[in-house]
Parts: structure tokens; sequence; C-alpha cells
């Protein structure tokens, strides 16, 4: 792995520990505002932040030696080409970039995106990780995570965190994997397998796929559902802007709601969970399609030429959904349910029959259902901009990881 | 309804804005000091607060003469017996009181809580509410406030504020009961059908009964599911020792979370609902008593005695329940359960197959479960402590509602 280029810390060495603190806000206040409107000029960061010319003028100067904004010269437009006169900031994009990866059960995947949002760099591997030692699976994805890293490095960018995107359970701050039932895993700690890997954060998939639809739909509203399934069903639970991760970490167990308690059992202990009906493992099986080979693209094929059987099976999962997610809005009372994961593709099929239930069990309580427009990609995406979003957050935090 | 005595917000007055605000934060630092560790001298409130003497005095003077505390001379100790040497503060209990109330299905209740927190008057009225006109039951709950009101002025205490519990659905911030399926009653409007009563804040009644166990409770987690089990069954979601009330104030209806899809219809429009199962009503009729005139007092009775019908009617309530929180506690991640209302008083035979349930259906998660200590009272006090604790929170609040 290329170690990042070493960056120095000279605006907050030697401050008190208010002072440093303060310092670090209003760096984070720059960025945010030059990310949210920039092109900028100084002047106008200062107007924006309510900070004196001066101050900005000096953590300007951190920022871009720290490759996170860019100044351009008066007649030489910034690339976004949002050009103003004079000289004019901008998120950098030869700077840090997260890393995004996802283990899901049949393939791996990791991205790299920069500070201004844009993917750079991809990787992915497709084949079954059910019952793989988790040792190889990690190595597959930690050769992904070098390839995309390189890439980067070849167009002057460096990673300032990864984030694992996995479909099981994880402890809240724990790079852990608690439980994954549908890759058939033990307790894995995730952290030992990726030795030398960019700073890491290990998040459940769900979550990563809700964060995405609120920092990457402009028009996501700030308490809603997030249903994310794929062979496992996860949720991610916004409330006012904000994750809502449960005591544990363990939050947004959608696919062991239970629908029919009296029906087959569960990997996890249980019987007639969710996943048992709207899992993709479940659907393709009842569409008469082998969970092994079939996909959810073959099951939309068959149901848009109008294959009763599959038509049937996604029927099916979305009553048993809306059961579930009945449950879900009755307790939780969200503005709106987004459906994330391979089934948003199904959306078509799936959603009908989903509202008419939800609305039917929900004493016809406005919460709309939409199909993410993510799809798949918003676990892989979230846990990437999750690292973008900590740069943001706090700018000073790239120098302490180099 | 006894006006209560003009208190002039001197203090304040002609003050700017922002030293307004900052006066009334400090106001409150000194009655939360006085409230948690008091009795306290002026200079224990100084050193507990971080103020000034001199700016404890002036806070204390305004807090004093608008009968919020009380100051007791060197020789005299404080009613609670933990006196000081000196003279010592101590919060009022001749001051305002909270008065709560409930509108249960079948009984109405009011009491007045003082800001040390003892019930310093009760009423109450036993008697289906059910199919009743909103105006009669109105005016019969009018009439018990008057009461306790007027008690409560033999004691030179006034009302600062009166808060309704309701067995129904109350949108956020208001004081419409939008919808009770249980009450059957429509939308209607307390503020309009309570003229003349204290300022008046409504909300449902698991609300105010998880509210009761967070702040009545020394050893309530901040993050908890209470379940307020009676004809209906409700929830309150505690996250983070904070009410989680949904986009409309509608979280928590734990009642119409489906247990057995394919079962009985439902008042909600939906059918096997938790409430079909474990309510009040449900229960009854399942150990062949009749709802109308038997009572869960009768069914503990009965159950004590080893009656099988009863048993069996209880253990497939608690079963019902374990079903629904099993789908709450996977979504939400508590640390804890605890079952308020009158299937608290059931407990010993409902809470064994309802963590057994649970337990199986939260791959053994550790969630314990308890039953309420406040029991049925849980929502009329915590309805009575939101009005002292609001008191609490804004003392100079005292000074507009005069």
């Amino acid at each position: 792995m290329t170690p990042p280029p070493s960056r120095s810390a000279d605006g907050l060495r030697g401050l008190p520990d208010t002072q440093r603190s303060m310092r670090r806000r209003n760096l984070a206040r720059v960025m945010h505002a030059v990310s949210a409107e920039g092109p900028l000029s100084r002047a106008a960061v200062a107007a924006s932040t309510g900070l004196t010319r001066a101050a900005v003028s000096t953590l300007v100067d951190d920022l871009v030696r720290w490759d996170l904004l860019e100044e351009y010269g008066p007649g030489r437009p910034p690339a976004a080409g949002r050009g103003r006169p004079g000289s004019a900031l901008a998120v950098s994009d030869r700077g840090p970039v997260g890393i995004g990866a996802e283990i899901g059960v049949d393939h791996l995947a990791v991205c790299a995106v920069d500070l201004r949002g844009t993917v750079r760099a991809r990787a992915e591997l497709r084949g079954a990780n059910r019952g793989r030692p988790p040792e190889t699976v990690l190595a597959d994805l930690a050769l992904r995570v070098r390839r995309v890293v390189e890439e980067c490095g070849g167009r002057g960018l460096w990673p300032a965190g990864l984030a694992v995107a996995v479909p099981g359970l994880v402890a809240r701050d724990s790079r852990i994997l608690d439980r994954a039932p549908n890759l058939g895993w033990p307790r894995t700690d995730l952290g030992a397998l990726l030795p030398g890997a960019p700073p890491l954060s290990v998040d459940n998939e769900a979550n990563y796929g809700g964060l995405a639809e609120l920092w990457l739909d402009p028009g996501a509203p700030r308490d809603f559902l997030h249903v994310s399934a794929e062979i496992g069903i996860g949720a991610a639970l916004v409330v006012d802007g904000r994750l809502l991760r449960g005591t544990h970490g363990f939050a947004g167990e959608l696919g062991h709601v239970p629908v029919h308690p009296d029906g087959p059992a569960c990997r996890c202990g249980g019987s007639g969970c969710l996943e048992r009906y709207a899992g993709e493992d479940a659907v393709l099986r009842a569409a008469g399609l082998d969970p092994g080979e079939g996909r959810s693209s073959l099951l939309a094929e068959r149901a848009a030429r109008g294959d009763r059987t599959a038509l049937r099976a996604l029927r099916g999962a979305g009553t048993a959904l809306g059961i579930a997610l009945a449950g879900a809005v009755n307790l939780l009372d969200p503005r709106a349910v987004v459906v994330g994961g391979e089934l948003a593709a199904l959306a078509p099929w799936v959603l009908p029959p989903l509202e008419e239930e939800l609305s039917r069990r929900t004493g016809g309580r406005d919460c709309p259902v939409s199909a993410s427009r993510l799809g798949k990609e918003g676990p892989l995406l979230g846990a990437a901009h999750s690292v973008v979003r900590a740069v943001l957050d706090d700018p000073a935090c790239v120098t302490e990881r180099s």
C-alpha cells in the first residue's frame, strides 16, 4: 500500500486545547462552505462562514497544503466549470479519497470516491463468499483495495480511510463482524484480517445504504426507513437526519421481524422471519429458480415476460415486506420508506403488493414507498462517502493519519 | 378555576433577547441544582452551578418570589430533613403543581404533583368511556380537574399546567386526539372541550408512561422500550433519554404490529394485530370472562388459583407480546423492555412466555424484560411530571402563564 504523502499540522501545533478544537471546527466550516457552494473566492468563504478574511486565509493555506482545497488563479477556471472572476477555491479532486468496500454474500466490491463525490476507481469480484473462510475472502478484498489505492495513487490521490460494508451485525464503533448468518462466518475481526489497510471502519451494509440515501439523494427526507434487501434483509432507521444504531449497534434487523411466526425455521434461531419470504434466496426458490445460479435479473426478465410463477413469487415477497414494514411503520412513524438492494430492481412487481399491505395495516397513514435510485450501489457508495464526510467534518484528521 | 397569583417577571423585563435567554438558562440551572441536590445554601448552589454568588443571589430572589424555591433560616431545617447549618434553599412544596390527567377506556383520573414530585391531590372516576360522547367525558374530566385544582388551592398550590394522557394518536405539539379506535371517538380537539383549564398539553398515554419510567425510576436505562398494555397496547421508544415521536407524532403503535397477519380483523383496518391477542379485552375473552365486567384483577386471582383457562389465556398474551416485541427489538435494539399498564399486574404469568419467545427470535440478544414498578399509574404520573419538568427546565415560564 502506498503511504500517503506526509502532511504537517503546523497550523495546529502548539495551540492550547480549546484553541485547537476551535481551529478544527473552523477548518470544517471552510471545507463545508466550499464543498456546498464552491468554487468560491476567499472573500466569499469569509462571507459564507462569518469568519474574518484573515482567519479564512490561514485556514485555507492549511487546507490547500493538505490537498483538501485547490486554488485557481484568475483566468484559469476550475475544472467544475462554474468559475468566477478572480482566484477561486474548490474542493480538491487530487487529494484524499474515501475507499468503500462491500462484502456481499456473492460478491466483493471496492471503490474510491474523491472529496467532490466522484467515483475515481473501482474493482469487483463476483462469486459466492458464503461458507468460504473469512481469511480467504478478506485476502481477496485486500487485493482489490490495494489495486484501487494504486490506481488512485497514479492520479495523485491517497486513501483517507477504508469503510467496509458487511451483511451482518457489527457492534458500535467496532471492527468485528459479530454475526453474519448469511455468510456462515464465525465472529470475525476485520481489523486483524486487513493489516496495512487505510484507517478502517466497519458497519452493516444497510446502515451504509441508508446513509448513502441521506447524503446522495437531494430529495431524501430527514426521517425515513431504508430497506436493504439482498439475500439478507436489513434496514437503516434514519431519525432526524441521524442513524438510529441501537444500544449495541444492532438496530435495523428487519429481516428477522416475524411475518408468519409459525412459518419455516430461520438461520437466526427464530421462525417465519421476513427473510424466509422476501430474501433473495427465498424469492428465487419460490419462482422455481436455483438460488445457486439464478439471479434477480433473471427473475425480472421472467416477470416482465408475464411468467406466472415469477409474478406470484414477487407478489409474495411484496406482501411479506408489507407485513414486516407495517410493524416498523406503526412503531417508528417514518416520513417514507425507501427500498434498496437487489429488490430495488424488482420494484415494479414488489412495490404494489407491499404498498397495499402497508396501507391497510397502518390506518392509511401517509408513508410513501419508493425504490432507491442507488439500487445495489447504496452500501458501497455510503461506505466510501462516510470516509469523505469524516474528512469534511474534521479536515485536520488527515494530518493525524499521515 | 382559581387563577394563580400574579407573578411579575421583573428580573427579565427590559433585558435584550440574548441576555434574557441566558438568564432563563441560569434560572433553570439553579432550579435543577436545588431539585437534584437540595437543600443547598446559596454558596453551595454557586459551587454546583459554577455561577457567581452574586448571580445566584439575584436568580434565587426571583425563584423565591415566584414560589419555586423556599429559603429556610438558620436553625430551621427544611421539611426534607437533610438540613445544613445556615440558611438553605429547597424546592417549594407550596408553589406550582403539575396537573396530570388520564382518559382511559374505562376510567378517568386526575392528580396534582408538586415540584418535589409528591402527589398532593387526586380524583378518579371509574366507568366505561367507550362510545360516550367526548363532550360528556371531557365535562366529567374538567369537573375532576377543577376539584383537584381547588383542593390544591386550599394548600397554597396553583396549577402550572395540565397534561392529558389519551389512549390514541396525537399529532406532534397538538391538542387533538387524532384517532382513538378503543374509545370509538371521532377526531377530538381537547383544547376546545377543556376551556378555562390550565395551559394544556395532550399526548398518548404510552408516551407519558415511558417518560414516567425514565424520570421516576432511578435505575431506568437511557434506551428502552416501554409497553403500555391496557385494552389498547402502545409503546414508548426512549432513545438516548429522549422519546422517539416519529414524523407525525404517531410512533409507538405496538398494538397494531401484525402478529398473525391472517388473524381476526382489527378496529384499525388491519388483521391479526397484537391487540387482538394481548389487549385486555382479548385476554379476558380468551379466559372466558366478559370484558364488560371482568377485570384484570379477577384474571390474576384465577391465575393464582391455577385456573387452566386463565393460565392459557395469559400464556397466549405473553407469546403474542413476545412475537411483536421480537420485531421491535430486532428493529430498535433497546437496552431493555419495561411492561406497564394492566398487564404489569399479570407479569408473573405473562413475562415468562414473553421472554422465551423474545429470546428465541432475537438470537439470544441481551434485552431484559421487567414489569414497571409504576404499573397502571405510569401515564398519569408521567403527565403530571411533564408539567413539573417544564417548570424546572424553564422556571420563568410561570411568569408568562400567570
